[in-house]
């Protein structure tokens, strides 16, 4: 069920952290295969901390993706989702990455016009988890 | 900019991480005053983890809050913002606690029917950050 409705959202955070422990988190386009979640660096601009989601999943597997529905004016209908799991960082000329950036740019139109060239972070769920506040 | 923008969203999402860099994120109602956020444990049926963004700032304050704009059919509109800070836990019977609450309660309805009791995660924003993908 969570991993599911993880599945249908169309954004997802992404929380790391570094060799000493800091969190850092992003939001991120992605697509689940299985139990795994693929998301990737893409066109848009970045900052400086572009790759720090890279680094930190690089010396630090251990990763969390969420999503979540949030309703201001309804809090009986909010939900969350999420994922505990390890990263791993896919070179693009990989085979995995290329099936996952497949899957990225049929999921996303935008994509389509600008295939993210990678490279492209796979998170395998070791757990997932959820809660939705019901009726 | 990014404090604004942060300060007017009305969900966020917490990223912390334990003593051995295992990261967490949840998403949150806040309110912000300067340049600290705060968020509540609330009502809101909680699992076995319900206190376990407390006890990760317990073990380890570094924090990130992050507050984006995803919107599926304009990528131009996108945006983020993001405060990396260090988090201190406020048990619900000190008077900065209850300023929160009372900050927290003006800026959600549906807290002045529950009110939640804390405790209360304050972040001390250090760093400001925020991208927007412009027009």
């Amino acid at each position: 069920m969570a991993r599911d409705r993880l599945a249908q959202a169309r954004v997802a955070r992404l929380a790391t952290a570094d060799a000493h422990g800091r969190p850092h988190v992003v939001a991120v386009c992605f697509a689940v295969a299985r139990d795994t979640i693929y998301s990737a660096v893409d066109h848009k601009p970045k900052r400086t901390t572009r790759l720090r989601r890279l680094d930190n999943a690089g010396d630090n597997p251990q990763v969390a993706v969420l999503a979540d529905h949030y309703e201001d004016a309804d809090w009986s209908r909010l939900w969350w989702v999420r994922a505990d799991g390890l990263a791993r960082v896919l070179e693009p000329n990989c085979g995995e990455a290329q099936s996952a950036l497949d899957l990225l740019t049929e999921r996303y139109p935008q994509y389509r016009r600008h295939r993210p060239e990678g490279p492209v972070l796979a998170v395998d769920a070791q757990r997932w988890s959820g809660w939705e506040a019901g009726g």
